[in-house]
């Protein structure tokens, strides 16, 4: 082949938040910088994750508010509203694809669409409808190529009966039941979002707990909520079988939970479980990397065991948050500058976007009595919070945990209204060593959700105020 | 008269917020604490104010969001979405001041009902039914009687066809045009109330700009929004005249804007203009007290002139929040008490809670050149926050300005979703000397809408990201 070898400072791998927050942190600073897309710019979080998913649950918060009116619930209207709600996604979603597409060119990035294939450790070849177009040469790469569903034996997606968060994403109608299978953040997402439009929802969850990661007081709570709801939940649970339809539209599902089976029916199986490094095609051996657990490994520099090559966002595993990948973005481009600079996720908050919204930032419980020994404790529900009252949000707590001597906050959890934006104060005080007795000489307005906070500082010396206790 | 004075260690006149926080600061010290309630426990803001308008505002932003969706945009909807409104408000009015009533019962505060009036410094008689029914004496005591509206020459309150905020909670059907006299928060936010639910709505504000007290940028985009949605506005104008109803429903207002008259007809006029102190029935002259430019005065610690006798909330002017008197009362009461405490209000927030919401904290744009010289604007529109997308709320803005030596935060002005819930970032940087370089280290939880704080503070060094300039 006589196809030159376009050389750049910089190639990165992937246009999810990781790459393209690299490519403009990197190009504003001078460094030639190519990426390589081979589905859509933006990646998951833009086309398949954070926004179409937080667009939808935006608009069924909305209609669940109106429908408890009583004044419209009816099938016909929650119909209608989902599909008014897809449209709605389809809109924010090109909207940010298009946003994040101007400021790529803004910045000089060259964009290669195209599948990345190494060569070697400092060549990669791009293919456009299986021939290769091109071929990219840097002393840099930054893979940021995303994560991808784990398969399972059991439920294969065949993206009718069985399908994942991509196809869910363009329902064109609402199921009548769906098994969500796997309970943690995007399980209860979609979960509430089918119940909230009057879909028949049974989560499934491995652990012994739904929400696994978060705090355990807020996972408990949580499944409460969602229980009340009418979405019937299943933990230490599994599918053991899956009858997929031939004549009738209903699949089987045989699921084990603590030695007991049932068998039980529905019109959609959604799988949200675990994930994969997504390096197919990328022949990652060519450049001397192999997956570790299905992640690609890397130091606190975001450098992978093979010179010169990076990798950000969720194919190095961990989580999968966009902000994560912001965070490992701009570590990975500052130590590509030259500045040395290691990464560090405690300040990284933890979220849930359904509703009630959840957030954590810090040590839960648990892990702050094991490093702390001596803890403080401060909570408040929202039930005594006016703006809690005013929304109709009452639902939660904010929980604020600090070591016992200096008061230092070590730990914020919150289950409730805005706690996705309310984690930031805590996560500011932790960052900056903002104690709670600072938190308890500050002015919060009146009503706020953020009221919360500062009553769960107050509360940890027993001073809350709009609280009945004891 | 052979009622005997009761005693207590401190007497409180009204109980709002600034009195029922005040009651429980100091009888959680152990002091006997009487609290004496002429008409609602709670006051304004939990029976008139807060609590009731952000009710039906939240409410009212459900409403408003799903008729967008075309799909029940009808004038019938609206009427009975409306009722359902005031219902749920009266719920959360109840709600939260039998929470409060409960809370006081707790911390053991002898509630006094009964109208308040001063027989000496030490003394006050309590009314019921026009008959003197006790008497109440301590050597301090604390007035947090409130404000009432200012009464108009032109308009006189008639209940029916020109109401003030009181009526206005609790009409029960809609009016077809409102005329709102007052464009500051409350105008604004009943202004928008009304015209999500379909009334013709006109704002009518003495002042250059609606919404005089905050940052001149948020007034004047504010203007737009509201004009946008369908308000009239007349800024710099003054009701002339009016003409209440004989026969035709209908009061016509003669409005004087710039020199021009012109006449409009309204089904209802609704006052939200200036306060005056509430001191009615007080006998204030018999404690040594008299009211200055309307409100009583106070010196750092919120003593009044009189000896003994301390003020805190809206009876001292100046603003109208129950943040500002829920600081107050802290305030008073630490000196109360005997601790020397001083207030400060530089880090209170100043929010408005109609769609989209604005808040501010600190200086203005025009005050921070006057104080600082030199200074830095770092902005960031809500149209580039992924979150915003999502929720459809892409109106607005957050401006970050810092003095341009260190980088320390002055003052923070947002307009947008969640305004009145992110300006605790900026009022936590402010009062704890977390520069921008700070707020640039830390990690926001995306999407979410304090990432658009996050890209202020990047903008303030040319760094934003999800942004097209220039």
């Amino acid at each position: 082949m006589d196809i030159p070898n376009e050389k750049f400072d910089l190639i990165i791998i992937g246009s999810g938040p990781a790459g393209y927050l690299s490519a403009i942190l990197a190009a504003r600073k001078g460094v030639s910088t190519a990426i390589i897309e081979k589905s859509d710019l933006g990646g998951t979080c833009l086309n398949r994750g954070c926004i179409p998913t937080k667009t939808l649950l935006h608009e069924a918060l909305h209609w669940n508010h109106i429908a408890d009116s009583g004044l419209m619930r009816d099938r016909e209207g929650a119909a209608s509203y989902f599909k008014y709600a897809m449209g709605r996604k389809n809109a924010a979603v090109n909207q940010v694809v298009s946003g994040v597409r101007r400021i790529l060119n803004r910045d000089h990035i060259t964009v290669v669409p195209g599948e990345a294939s190494f060569i070697n450790p400092r060549t990669i070849s791009i293919k456009r409808g299986g021939e290769i177009v091109k071929r990219l040469e840097s002393d840099r790469i930054l893979i940021a190529s995303g994560a991808v569903p784990l398969e399972l034996d059991l439920l294969k997606k065949d993206g009718q009966w069985v399908i994942e968060s991509d196809e869910a994403l363009n329902l064109t109608d609402l199921p009548t039941s769906i098994a969500v299978v796997g309970g943690g953040r995007r399980g209860v997402e979609f979960s509430t979002f089918f119940n909230t439009f009057g879909v028949r929802v049974t989560l499934i969850e491995r652990e012994s707990r739904i929400l696994p990661k978060m705090d355990r007081e807020i996972s408990v709570r949580y499944k409460g909520l969602l229980s009340k709801k009418g979405v019937k939940i299943f933990t230490d649970a599994e599918v053991m079988a899956a009858d997929l339809p031939e004549k009738k539209e209903i699949v089987t599902l045989k699921i084990a939970q603590k030695g007991k089976e049932e068998k039980l029916e529905f019109q959609k199986i959604l799988i949200v479980g675990d994930r994969r490094g997504n390096t197919d095609g990328l022949n990652i051996e060519k450049a001397s990397l192999t997956l570790e657990n299905g992640f690609l490994s890397v130091d606190s520099q975001m450098k992978t065991r093979s010179p010169g090559i990076y990798a950000a966002g969720d194919i190095v595993g961990k989580s999968f948050f966009a902000h994560k990948a912001f965070l490992e973005a701009k570590i990975a481009v500052r130590n590509i500058l030259g500045e040395e600079s290691r990464i560090d996720y405690q300040f990284a908050p933890i979220c849930l976007y359904s509703y009630p919204e959840a957030a954590s930032v810090g040590l839960t419980e648990e892990e702050a009595k094991e490093k702390w020994g001596e803890i403080k404790i401060g909570k408040f529900p929202f039930v005594g919070c006016g703006r809690a009252v005013a929304a109709s949000e009452q639902e939660g707590m904010v929980k604020i945990i600090t070591e016992a001597k200096y008061g230092e906050v070590i730990g914020v959890h919150i289950l409730g209204p805005s706690a996705t934006e309310l984690i930031h104060l805590g996560a500011m005080a932790m960052k900056h060593e903002i104690g709670v007795e600072d938190i308890r000489e500050m002015v919060f307005a009146h009503p706020s959700f953020s009221e919360a906070f500062y009553e769960a500082a107050l509360d940890g010396n027993d001073e809350a105020v709009h609280i009945m206790k004891g």
